[in-house]
């Protein structure tokens, strides 16, 4: 006997998040899109934006509108900030469940994410009903959320290295470090003459120094685990590659000379704590994670050192930007929220070369 | 009145830093390569292996061997470490000037150059006549050398960033994160699979987190200048790209409360530092410098921030790791050895896009 | 009731082709691969070599030798030319299905086989029990053959473009130009200097003028379907990207002016042609596949045009040099050969951006 | 005694066309840029949109208008087609020179002309004092021009391959192949989505199938070299790269069995007719130029091969779109109109790696 399906609605389906939410969705087999919105291409075949989805999909672009989503089970919402809030409280009063790429639903505290994201928050009614969609941590608020709010890709990517230390209180909570780099997929699918290929590509640079909007979610729920604050410094750097993303932390070790500080010591915490993860990867001590290795796949990797036996402890972290930074997580949530299991439509292997 | 040209040879020419001096030293009007020597590539018209340089130059590679490269005023060296301390006494005993791009005259403390290069240093009786080819902070001590120690590219990116700080006494001497990133280019062209294009490209990654030999070039050179010990982590990442090196430099303040830790008063200091340099361009602060804005050049861009007016500062630092990081370094010292103007055969401008 | 899987050997499991077969060979539920074989890897894990794939196998490298080769039901050789055809003969004779990767087996005529691969060839005994693989083509005979000649990447593109036409008598069997167009991994993963990320990259540039290995399997396919000798002109290149290859056809048409060479007619005939073909697609007249389209999918997208209505037909064709180049096709004449559906295992969508 | 330099203007400044002059012009010793124009970003400095040209130009972008330019001695046009043709007549009239880098003046044949642009040519008074600025060919015209059409960059590479065979009637006025292949610099630096980084990279494709505005161009001047009506069909690439382009030409012979058809005499052929040019290097036969080998400089690299000594000939050429392509040849036209060496500002070599 099979189930039958849910159905799916996408608002913002044309940023390569969209994309990757239907080339995932399409090898799951307890769901159907039933809707993807897309305001200014309405009428166009997703497969004509999308080539490669030519065959998998019929689906067609049409206008936002709170009927049809309403009429869905779970609405995926991927687009910029400010467009989910404005829908949420209705569907959510409508029976839908919504899972949130953007970044409305990211910050408990709302008054950072005002300050932050430049606007008002409008759906603060919504809040105690919200989950922040990091399986490996918040997996059991997930379970029973109405709404979730995906991760940002750099969060995903620095909390999954840093929280078990934070957690144990082997790390300081100040004087943080998280290097980021991201591939220019990240940037997202708008005309941006920054982000055209003749002026990405054969080089490197930081962006955003002067305060990207992922830091105060990576200060937010640092703190939640830590019990006390963290503060982070977190410089993002563009990487002239599509996708993936590689995050270096720098940690300060509370007690260098403890045994709990020996490199032994430190990789069977990562490794307890990951142990029944499906999508966290910890491979052995002075590992270099490459961000190629989980390309097209829901993994983190994830790798520690402690250079010089120094007071720093360094832990690398990869992941696939559109994927567990996005598309992947999503569907992740989405079966934790349906009570499915949790790699259904997630066992895409890396694209390796 | 013409000056005659001085004689020079290169040993070990089929590399990217060999290519790329010939290219910066056929616009200088005061020199002429005499010799350059490939062991295994005897014969071979040096336009075959290089083809831009068709046209521009009909040297030949010949086999390394003491007497012509005696006749020269001035040896580069492009070679791997242990080459360059075996041949350099001879040729300074004939009164020929050395530079060596490679790493055997980098660190005065042979005893540390001998554990993290595994071999005994042959030229100890050289060592006093050595100078550390970092021109903005050693151009006495260059000017009177016989040999100069031509810095590494990470360090030389690392060093013009971080030196200004640390000779203030603006940051401390521990607790400095350094993370480097560089294109393919500085892997060498020796034949590699894990630097094959299909393995390299579309991916990133950190690499030599254990332990890379430019460690303690920094750390010594950081040290003197500081005039205490100066320890920094260090984990440098492979770019998708050819060409160019960014550093992130994390800094962590003294006293983040001072008036000399607001930052005018840092850009203040950086750009006194720099302000008669001909390659060091200091931009505002908060600016992004990207690597292609000196592909092909000598310049160092640097900018600096203090994110969240925290107690970090944060100094990024751009380099043509061949150039700025290697071969055009190597022509500035040679124009201080020999008292040209310091940017003759260096002005060409980055190539972007 | 499920049916016990068959047992798959890999021989030469260390390049591309090999990750390739092992990441798509592992969604496939009839099969297990039971041996892999590396000369000097043995002993490596896979997973250490691909880490793409830590979680997906426990495989180690082995020494290729015959004793285990025999117990599989059927053997990938994923090598370069010459050591299949030495292998080849006993597996067949212990009732072991081969398809071979490499070029051993591509060609009919013997005598033109040596001529251009330059040795004598060994196993003439086999011919008659080889197919050539390309399904689309030759179905038939594979299903029923012990040796399969998985087809080149070059070779897959220009036929399933080119037979069309060719078959129908629109073209001429002479003038035709096939100009081809290679990502690097396609130049195998052995260390070249040539095939350096930093020599490769940002560069492009024909190779092969004067004389490709698969020019003689383009020629002898192309006159069996025609009837008549097929002479091209094919000149490949290289671009700098690590997956895709495009090929545009350059067909002169029989009678211009006839109806059968309108564009309506002949995109009619060529969708007529692959309509029940799971992996051509035929996308409408002047479309322009790119290669993203199928990276990482088993698909062959092709499109024609006429331009300015002139005397030459031009056709598009784009696949991913590793699937539907390589392992892909490998696995479609597997499942051809063993009666199962055809894209089983093969249903991964290409990965966009 | 130095000879007083010359005013330069540039209009449509903010293009990579534009940055190039500037970094080429810099280094050029009888000239001063005075004026460039962009509307959208009057009041930025240069050097903030360009940083690459930090240091090297303190210009300011200002409104086009006619006063300051028309107290230009040569006015540059790096704009899309349509502009040029406006604003020249006066220009020309106040007695300033124009070399257009747009399409504005490169057809001879108005109609043609209108037929391609879509719209009607508002200048064709000034015709008779246009040059086609393609120095190796119509050198006495441009040296006598008001207005100079910089060729297309397709024009350029496919005409320096094709005419000294068209010429020599050595190869048949129909049937030619141009299989063309660009860097994304070439899509210009406007905001596109196809252009992005995140969309060309990792990707090939055909474009302007259906017809490329360069084509016209191309078969207008073989067929003025030849003397006979020339048809070319042409089909471009879009190659993940910055910079470069290469061209594949098929050339039918038209007595495959002559003397004259023989590799050695094509060879001697090519080579008689560029032996003085400084910007064509004619490689052995069978060579692969390769773009890099001419990034940055102003060369045309080409090599010759008659594949299985069969009916066609394939020439295969490679230019820096943006130099020799555009900027370059500008300037090597400005060098012939004001009599000066033609190599002045002229003599970067390729950066390679």
């Amino acid at each position: 006997m099979t189930q039958a399906k849910i159905k799916i609605g996408i608002v913002g389906g044309t940023g390569f998040t969209g994309v990757e939410l239907l080339r995932m969705l399409s090898t799951h087999d307890q769901v159907q899109v039933a809707v993807i919105t897309a305001r200014s291409e309405a009428g166009m075949p997703v497969a004509e934006m999308f080539p490669n989805l030519r065959g998998v999909t019929d689906l067609v672009f049409r206008e936002p509108e709170l009927e049809s989503l309403s009429q869905c089970d779970l609405v995926f919402f991927a687009t910029p900030h400010g467009v989910a809030m404005e829908m949420a409280p209705a569907l959510v009063e409508a029976g839908v469940r919504v899972i949130d790429l953007g970044a409305d639903f990211r910050l408990e505290d709302l008054g950072v994410w005002s300050q932050w994201y430049g606007m008002e928050h409008s759906a603060e009614i919504l809040m105690r009903r919200v989950a922040y969609g990091l399986p490996e941590w918040y997996r059991q608020a997930i379970s029973q959320a109405r709404v979730i709010a995906n991760p940002g890709c750099y969060p995903t990517a620095i909390l999954l290295g840093a929280l078990p230390f934070l957690k144990a209180g082997l790390v300081k909570s100040d004087g943080i470090v998280a290097d980021g780099k991201s591939g220019v997929s990240g940037g997202g699918r708008g005309a941006k003459v920054a982000m055209l290929g003749a002026e990405m590509s054969e080089s490197f640079k930081a962006y955003g120094i002067s305060g990207h909007r992922h830091l105060p979610e990576i200060q937010e729920k640092a703190s939640q685990v830590a019990e006390k604050p963290v503060s982070v410094t977190f410089v993002p750097h563009l990487v002239p590659m599509v996708r993936g993303m590689e995050t270096t932390l720098y940690l300060p070790l509370t007690d260098p000379a403890s045994s709990q500080a020996e490199v032994a010591a430190l990789q069977s915490l990562l490794e307890a704590t990951y142990a029944d993860e499906p999508f966290v990867d910890v491979m052995p001590p002075d590992s270099l994670p490459e961000t190629r290795s989980v390309r097209g796949s829901n993994l983190c990797r994830l790798s520690l050192s402690r250079p010089q036996n120094g007071n720093t402890l360094v832990v690398t972290s990869v992941i696939d930007n559109l994927v567990k930074g996005a598309a992947g997580q999503a569907i992740q949530n989405m079966n934790i929220l349906f009570g499915w299991p949790e790699d259904k439509g997630l066992q895409q292997i890396g694209l390796m070369p």
